[in-house]
């Protein structure tokens, strides 16, 4: 039971932006598509109760209030997530909601919320320099033109898509960011938003410095929260991230229930650590696993998350697999880094592009556990190479034995992501017969 | 001891077409360069024998005649390889070499005579539909202009590049190669060619009908011989398919002789078979391998090759990895087929490419065993993912827990590799329960 039709959040800003014609063109599955295949879709429907133990749900129109229960075998959630709202003073009106001129961006609603407001907005400050700001800037200076106006990130964070990759690989980025006409305040706060005429916003740096920021339009794009309203009501175990707990067969700790997607908490492939669903690749990876186990098959994910991720910004690619090399030493792992930047093609075939990869490599082993891409073309299909490596446990050293495609037209006869895997398997073995020495 | 310094035969063609401006961009290590590094080049010179026993090497220079012997501790034979070419009558002169206006595509001498034939040539007849038949086809096409003159392609074979794709795959490419304006004629031997003002050449169809073809210039490309002169003096086992046997550390038979490259032959990885190298990406890995081992130090190739190849060729990517369906067959395996044509972004989103996986699986274990991608963009960087699949022995099923990188300007939620192993997956389980329940 899927209380709404499925629509493509994270395409919102594509539409803003001007790359795709319409929303409508978002929704991807009808109702009618849905029946074509035998699935009842419950379109304005919430469901308001959840019995786990005699196997029902009740719920309710919101066309015209009337209440259904409804008798499953195996309930399979899939209620997503919520966009975070920082605590900030003068954010949200009494009853909660988001004051005038500030947006966030999860729901068709929502962008055309910022659609309306942004035609007569010359400020525009996005709260969140992770993805959804990042993509969200792009979209919103494209849309205003780049002579016109101005648009500000504002991140916490020393630096732009901190959750995606370390501050090295960001750097290039930023670069492409600030030439783009995007100012981006790193490690900075906001503190307050008053709304008049325009929004007053305050914010605070790391170093304590204050500055003041008028803007007419602003975006919250802090993360979000799993929606796990129902899975509380089916009495599942939520974990330490927030999210409802499941396995590789996407079954919660109630029997009979099963849930998938954002609202989900899952593992991670490389630390073992309990980690957010945040994704739509592992969303629709889990939503074919539970439904395929809650009518009797047998179908698991992976192991853990991988969490391959990318995004294309300002002329640039970037993806990432796997946690930062900032995040696995906070979780007391201290990769050893291959990092090359090389083209695309060969020194001597015209139109080749600049590419950097970046490798993170387990000392004890060798494993690849962790890879960051950043360049103009194939980035994102070079992570899923580094993807496939990680989810086979393959070690670093086993690259250089890797053919991959060359002609001088296409690509090199050691490749970028060769050329990193070899100055990390160099300082690896490098690390390794230094070790055996000092323990003599 | 290396006869010649370095040069990249492969890019040839593109110096023809007019991608790259000059012969010289293709030499990418000069002697000054091997000098800095303290490796002597000795151009110019032929090795004229070879004792292995007492390790040294006689040489003669070809400025001035001079012989002079070399001592060495280990020896590397790296002699590349020599275009076939086919005993048709009337292509050589009594000395063995090519008559006026035929020639073979290797060396960088080679390119210059083609070039000095292109200008005044009308007609241009290119023998084998192999990468360096198509490649020199484009180039010449791109040469010409496309609306002067004729090229042809001829084939023994009933479809392009039958070596590196099957039939079906094929197919989108002879469309593009015909649209192109050259002309493939498929199955046909040509039984003779006459040298007069233009060579007038005879051919014969596989149903026995014979035709006959004017060509100012012709161009044969069936294909390599390992050039094992030098293998042989030095006692080297030579394998069934003509080139040097060597391990996987590159050794030879004889003790203290590497070999790498063009002359040495290795196994498939998938079926153990002897195969030819033919690759310039095996040739380097190969080079790395026997220098390092050559020098005292321990580095293996992979246990086979997975012969990923690829090319661009008239707007179309082609890129495979491992045997065909045809060569597995051949080789006994049955393999099971999962082909899929999707695009290379969400329906939704613009700017979206075709683009078409064919994945071979074995039918006894479900490892993936051989792929071939064709398409307008991010083709061989999938063949690469399948690469790294093979060389994991990953099963295909695997392929539906592997995550994807997925965001709409770049890649589907589900990338047609996913839907093309979902498809395989798919077959080899049904494939699996109709034996079970035929040997119940």
């Amino acid at each position: 039971v899927s209380p709404t039709v499925s629509t493509h959040v994270v395409a919102c800003h594509n539409v803003l932006g001007g790359v795709i014609d319409s929303f409508d063109n978002l929704i991807e599955y009808s109702p009618e598509w849905f029946r074509r295949f035998g699935v009842q879709v419950k379109h304005s429907t919430e469901v308001t109760a959840v019995d786990a133990g005699r196997r029902f749900v009740t719920m309710v129109s919101l066309a015209n209030g009337e209440e259904e229960t409804i008798d499953y075998d195996n309930l399979v959630i899939a209620t997503g997530s919520i966009p975070k709202v920082p605590p900030i003073p003068g954010i949200t009106r009494h009853d909660g909601s988001l004051i005038e001129r500030v947006f966030t961006l999860r729901t068709i609603e929502d962008a055309l919320g910022i659609a309306r407001a942004i035609d007569s907005a010359n400020h525009c400050l996005i709260i969140g320099a992770g993805l959804i700001g990042l993509e969200t800037a792009e979209a919103l200076r494209s849309r205003m033109g780049s002579a016109i106006g101005q648009v500000s990130l504002v991140d916490t964070e020393p630096h732009v898509l901190a959750t995606m990759v370390d501050p090295d690989m960001a750097r290039v980025l930023e670069d492409s960011v600030a030439s783009h006409g995007v100012d981006f305040l790193p490690s900075t706060t906001v503190t307050q938003i008053q709304s008049e005429v325009q929004c007053h916003v305050k914010c605070r740096s790391a170093r304590g410095e204050e500055s003041s920021h008028s803007a007419d339009l602003i975006v919250v794009a802090v993360g979000c929260n799993p929606d796990i309203a129902l899975g509380k009501m089916a009495g599942c175990l939520i974990g330490p991230t927030g999210g409802i707990v499941v396995d590789g067969c996407c079954r919660t700790s109630i029997s009979g229930v099963y849930a998938a997607g954002d609202c989900t908490e899952y593992r991670d492939f490389v630390t073992g650590h309990p980690l957010l669903v945040g994704l739509g690749s592992v969303a629709v990876r889990q939503g074919r696993v539970a439904g395929i186990n809650a009518v009797g098959g047998v179908e698991q994910v992976a192991e853990g998350l991988l969490n391959s991720r990318t995004t294309r910004l300002f002329g640039l690619e970037v993806a990432a697999v796997g946690p930062t090399q900032c995040e696995l030493q906070e979780r007391g792992i201290n990769p050893i880094v291959g990092k090359v930047t090389s083209s695309t093609r060969p020194a001597y075939f015209p139109g080749g592009k600049r590419i950097t990869v970046k490798l993170l490599v387990h000392p004890d082993d060798a494993r690849l556990i962790g890879a960051q891409v950043v360049g103009d073309e194939g980035v994102h299909l070079r992570a899923d190479v580094l993807a496939t490596a990680i989810l086979s446990s393959m070690k670093v050293g086993r690259f250089l034995q890797l053919e991959t495609c060359y002609a001088p037209s296409v690509a090199p006869t050691l490749d970028c992501v060769t050329l990193a895997a070899e100055a990390a398997y160099t300082r690896w073995t490098r690390d390794r017969r230094d070790k055996e020495r000092t323990s003599d």
